[in-house]
């Protein structure tokens, strides 16, 4: 089966239903960038995939970096001097700062305080932060709770251990006639946040598992990969591999209920950048194009100067731009199965332009064929307009120079890629046109 | 004579008179891609022009066509039970579908009806329609009278001949300095319709006229061809010549009260498109340009991909943007003579640019030539701004660096063109300015 | 001290009062584009700078030019019968046409009418008018004052001498690391005008003397000179040292209360042009940003064919286009310390980038470096958005490629040139960023 017939028959709903459902089962976890989480995470996800995780040892160089050691955490809490745990780990894993180092100790409300983190705009979210690179702890609290810590004495516990062991991460190969690759790429290590980014990892492993049953132009390659350092440990062990990427998009926030939102690649043209443009462009839906900027989530690395590969990131609204961002607001109830599902359709729609999108030879340039004795076009002449299946027979035929491609042409002809790839499909079967290299 | 003189000296409203004239003398004959109806025309045009008058005989091969059999209709007609000419091509040519092959039968009303054309939203207009390239007949009629159709049997007659002859078409050149050429093609095939197309075929006889009259510097070559087969055919026998043109225009619907309308080229930054759009720009007048499309008149078969010769479409309304569009409507009500003089100004206009745009170079490039010494800059100094003839002498000296042409320097100063090619005569005289290849 | 330490450490308020105070003291001079005056003007400039005073001979050759006669004048009058001065060259030294040839007559009302230049739209104020390059004589009047001259006879003097001498220009050279220079060019040739331009003579003064005391990376070369016949003289002199000119500004019209304005060299896109339009968006206020046109002031010949300079023009209100231009309105009370002062600021703020603006190779492009364990980056991850200065280190590593330079890097970013600047620093002592040529 190819795409455009998957396409045409898959049930939306139930994927809709299906990604949601994996989201609501990998919530609780408490991932990072390394540890039982993350692991945890990767072997739930195999069940459904042929996926290949890796184990990279902390010490590991990665270009400027070094694979950090492993974290891993089994309680964490705060008591006041009642002995009630006023700050509880179990309760939601974003209230410990993630790689906090282990701590035991009694300390002052004013010692305390020096290590919580709250939102004032925000009273009664707890925040999501992290201290992967300097040594410390902290804890994140509902800024609405504070007032209520009295003074006294708090005994503190992180219960976590931060010692050498491995960073993990996932890789799903999916083989097609080429050797050029299109990557899709998540970060998979936030905690029980969920359009940051369980949506992407979600989406990501459900476009695995649809494209491991089809026949494919190009390899796909699925990361599911700690953000950063996941992402620069990947290029440091695979550089041979990267030269071989055509095509790729950073997946995250797509399970909420804003507009399609497309950052281009840092070369700003590249054919991921047309392809995912005409599709917004086609949908007639609202949605937003912005230039690379180097923050934002691994496009920075895969977009660094070095490599400068041809990835961009499709979200709906971006990391940063919803208020629920890094909070216990980006909950279960911040996605929904539907807005996974179009998002869904819409990853598929790009894929499959890209797949389809050709090169070809007008085979007869001199005037145009004639196209009325082959049955491509009507028989009574004079109405004023013709179809647009006419317009792009035309279009494509006008334009097939063996080095223009079929998105090019839509583009210039404000046609959908759909009608523009059916009329070379037609033109093709009647010797009109060739494929070029 | 050059052109610039007989745009000032032309008796504009004499010509508007003229061809208005010529379009009421060539209404009533019943055109078609080929037969007599056409003969006759290019037979009346050639009595004030030196046309080259051309047959093709049917079956000849132009690259994916073939020359048609040749339609030649004498009579048609529809009787009712009664006898009655309900419908009768004696009072409309456009009430029979062109190329309708011969045709004596008797028919009950739903038979006739699946034969019958007419435009429900315009029930008083006969549209016209055709059937080139797949054999059958038709009638087309006014909307409104449908439904005094009763039941009953109906007597249909086509006197017509669809039988090997031939294609005709009339050629006139003009010689100018350059074999370089000139294109003006317009389609000569419609039957009783001003503005589609007798509006161009007279326009550009009238220009034919003017122009051979005039010192040129390209040659001119003036088509009167049968649509798309017309066109097909003449560069399938001219691949060499095809080669040698220059700048083209394709001459159509120049009849109406409506603003111009410019179609660029496929190439969109050919000379003729910045002349036009120069043109049209300087006027002040409302107007519109457009990108080419492969649809529209015989610029599809000129920009075709194996051509792409410079040829763009200066129409007013354009094909299918007027509701009288292929409709008894487009009859002599809705052309006027003055409506065809400002389109004669408009076309010479462009002409004169591209006959007189250049290259130069300054000879003293170095600072500013001393303008004032020799009579070209006011003496007073002190004054806030200079004149526009001073400006484009200044404009015309800072940019003339022999590969800059004046109708670039033009648009650049925000200037029109006669000023700065004044500009560009006085400098030359002074030697200050030296013509380039 | 570099010129980054000076912006930071001038008294802004007291240099704009030395500049007024200058102004002042140079607007009762009669200047012209020759003789006394002009040499006074350029004495009293250099006992601030090291101004070397160049003397051409009349009729010296340059390009298309001569020097002209030098012309010098101690009084002028038009007497009535009654013997009474009714134009008074002691009173305002733009009574005289500059240029008037020397003359003693008698003459009647309407012969003395040919002679004089009023404003009717303007009655209050006295035109500036020359007649450098055609001999005459003529005065200028107020045109209310006009209605007041009787028929009768009127006695007129104009004791000017008009003979060889020569032309006389000033020049300061400062030396910088580099050969290559930045060029400051005034028109010093008009009499009591304030804005126009002894607001430009000033500016251009104070500028030379505060970059002598700077370690300069460029070398620059400020010009006294008179409008058109000066620099034509002065690039014809100095053919080898122009092509050594990388970067260049006239300086004009800078001590109005209009916003500044802008406009670009002949090449649209040289460094200056890049450097003001940058500095000018980045101020946050009102500014306009013109093309070059060959009209206006010296940039006329810099940037004529054969040179093309990269030398833009930044004034405050433009001329001729604010109604005091050329005309007696234009005294000490329509310039004032504090806009010179904030035009001073403005030069300064484009010449520390123009100094500043360098290129770089990220020396670590595979992957981000680890600015986290060098202190570049903040220690507690999560929050939705970082400062400009992370930003402004991401931007720079990510396009620093060896050709894209630092205000290229600024422009793209939006972010302000001193931040992006700054940034580059950081990472060179880091090491992570080497200077490209």
């Amino acid at each position: 089966m190819k795409i455009g017939e998957l396409r045409g028959s898959l049930d939306w709903a139930r994927a809709g239903d299906e990604m949601y459902a994996l989201v609501a089962e990998l919530y609780p976890i408490c991932r990072s960038i390394t540890g039982d989480g993350l692991r945890a995470t990767l072997r739930r996800l195999g069940r459904d995939l042929d996926l290949e995780c890796h184990e990279v040892p902390s010490g590991t160089a990665a270009f400027d970096w070094t694979v950090p050691k492993e974290w891993n955490i089994r309680d964490a809490w705060v008591k006041d001097a009642r002995g009630e745990r006023v700050i509880d780990f179990q309760r939601s894993n974003l209230h410990v700062v993630h790689y906090s180092t282990p701590v035991r100790c009694t300390v002052g409300l004013d010692e305390l305080k020096r290590h919580l983190h709250s939102l004032p705009e925000r009273p009664q979210w707890i925040p999501y932060r992290t201290s992967y690179y300097e040594e410390g702890w902290g804890f994140c609290v509902e800024h609405e709770r504070l007032a209520g810590f009295g003074e006294g004495s708090y005994e503190v516990c992180i219960d976590a251990r931060l010692e050498d062991g491995s960073l993990s991460y996932g890789e799903c190969a999916i083989g097609g006639a080429s050797d050029e690759e299109f990557l899709l790429s998540c970060h998979t290590c936030h905690p029980s946040l969920c359009n940051d980014n369980l949506s992407g990892v979600v989406l990501t492993a459900h476009l695995a598992r649809l494209l491991a049953g089809l026949e494919l132009r190009y390899s796909y390659r699925c990361l599911f990969i700690p953000g950063t350092i996941g992402a620069i440990t990947w290029l440091s062990r695979n550089r041979q591999r990267a030269a071989r990427i055509r095509h790729g998009l950073v997946v995250a926030c797509v399970g909420d209920g804003g507009p399609f939102h497309y950052k281009r690649s840092r070369r700003g043209d590249a054919d991921i950048d047309r392809a995912v443009e005409h599709v917004l462009r086609q949908s007639g839906a609202a949605h937003a194009v912005r230039d690379f900027s180097p923050y934002g989530y691994d496009e920075r690395q895969y977009c660094s100067p070095g490599f400068d590969l041809p990835v961009g990131s499709l979200t709906r609204t971006p990391h940063g731009c919803f208020p629920e961002y890094h909070t216990s607001a980006d909950d279960l109830g911040f996605v929904s199965a539907r807005w996974l599902g179009e998002s869904l359709c819409c990853y598929l729609h790009v894929i499959d332009v890209v797949e389809s999108n050709r090169r070809y030879r007008n085979t007869n340039p001199h005037c145009e064929p004639q196209l009325g004795r082959r049955g491509l076009y009507r028989a009574i002449g004079g109405s004023a307009s013709p179809g647009r299946t006419e317009m792009a027979l035309l279009w494509v035929l006008n334009l097939s120079d063996g080095a223009t491609d079929l998105l090019a042409i839509a583009d210039r002809a404000q046609l959908d890629f759909d009608t523009v790839r059916h009329a070379a499909d037609l033109l093709c079967s009647h010797g009109l046109l060739a494929e070029t290299a």
